[in-house]
C-alpha cells in the first residue's frame, strides 16, 4: 500500500467534513467508518492520517480555525488582544456550539481531551505565550507579572461566562470591552 | 387541601434528594414523578412549592450551597474574595459535575435558564456586587473602575478554565493565586 500523504486540500476538506458531523451527531455516534462514508475515504487513510478518533477530531477543529494566534502580530499588546478577539468573531457561534456538544465527551473521554489539549489547546497557549514575551520585550508588561500566567484562562473565562452570567453571548462589543476593562489592568498597562 | 408550607429541614430534604438525582440521572430523565416518589411526597405538594420541574431544580441547587455570598463578610476585599473561594471548596468536584451535566440541558431548555438565572445566578450576583459596593465604600476599589463590571465573569472564568487549559482541577491554591494575580490587580487593588 502506498502511503502517501493527503493534500492540504483534501485533508482541509476533511477536517471541515468532521466539524459538520461532529455539530449533526455529537462526539460519541461519530465513527470513523461515518467519517470514510461522508468524506469517500477509506478507513485507513483515516487512520494513516490521523491514528484515532480524538486525533482527527481535534486537528479538524484546530484546522477549520478562521486564524491561529501565531499568525497575529499587530505591533501592540491591545492590537493583538482586540485582533484575537475579531478574528474569532466569523466562527464564535459555531466554536460556542461545538464547545458545548463536546463538554461532557471531554469529560468521559481522556483521550479525547489530550488530544485536545496538544493538538488544539497547548498550540494557542504557547502562541499567545509568545505574543505576551513580545509585550514584555517592548516593555509594554513588567516582566513577572503575576496575571501573565493566567492570560488565557481569563479569555476563555470572558468567552464562556457571558451566557450564565448576563445570558448573552459574548459579542465583539463585549469582548472589546473586557480586554480593556480586565485583562489591560490585570497585566498593568 | 390545606396549603401548608413544608417546613425548612423537610424542604431541604427534598433539596437534597434532588440534587442526588440530578447526579444520577442527569436532567432530562428526572421526572416531578420520579421525586416525589423518592422523597415520599406528593407531585401536588412539589408543585405547590416549587411550580415547575426548572424552578424545583434551580432551588435545589441553591439551597444544598454550603455558603451563600451575602452571609461574607470580612471587612476586606480580599478577605471576602479568598473566603468566597475557602467556602465554595467543599462542594466544588460535586459543584462542577452538576454544571458539567447541566450545560447542554441549559442550552436546550429555555424554562431552566430563566430559573437558573433567576433563583441561583441573580442573587448570587446581586451580593457579590453588594460585597464590592463595601470594598468601594471602604476605599479599597476606586468607584467606576471599570473591572467592577466583570467580577462575576472573572471568579466563573476561574472555575470553567483550569481543567481546559491545565488539564487540572481549580483547586483552592489555584484559586486564592488566581484572586492575588488577576482580581486584585483588575479591580486596580
Amino acid at each position: 500500500m502506498r502511503r502517501s500523504r493527503l493534500s492540504p486540500e483534501r485533508e482541509r476538506e476533511l477536517c471541515e467534513a468532521v466539524v459538520d458531523m461532529l455539530q449533526e451527531v455529537g462526539y460519541d455516534a461519530l465513527t470513523m467508518d461515518a467519517v470514510a462514508a461522508r468524506t469517500h475515504s477509506s478507513k485507513a487513510t483515516l487512520y494513516r492520517q490521523w491514528k484515532s478518533k480524538p486525533q482527527l477530531v481535534a486537528t479538524a477543529l484546530r484546522c477549520t480555525k478562521p486564524i491561529l494566534l501565531e499568525d497575529i502580530d499587530t505591533g501592540s499588546l491591545r492590537g493583538d488582544l482586540h485582533e484575537i478577539v475579531r478574528c474569532s468573531e466569523p466562527s464564535r457561534e459555531r466554536d460556542a456550539a461545538l464547545m458545548r456538544g463536546l463538554a461532557q465527551a471531554v469529560h468521559e473521554h481522556e483521550d479525547l481531551q489530550e488530544a485536545l489539549r496538544e493538538l488544539l489547546v497547548y498550540p494557542e497557549i504557547e502562541a499567545l505565550n509568545a505574543l505576551l514575551g513580545r509585550a514584555v520585550d517592548r516593555g509594554e508588561i513588567a516582566p513577572g507579572t503575576p496575571a501573565l500566567r493566567y492570560v488565557g484562562h481569563i479569555v476563555c473565562g470572558a468567552y464562556v461566562a457571558r451566557p450564565f452570567i448576563e445570558a448573552k453571548e459574548p459579542d465583539l462589543e463585549y469582548l472589546e470591552d473586557f480586554i480593556d476593562a480586565v485583562i489591560l489592568p490585570a497585566l498593568g498597562v
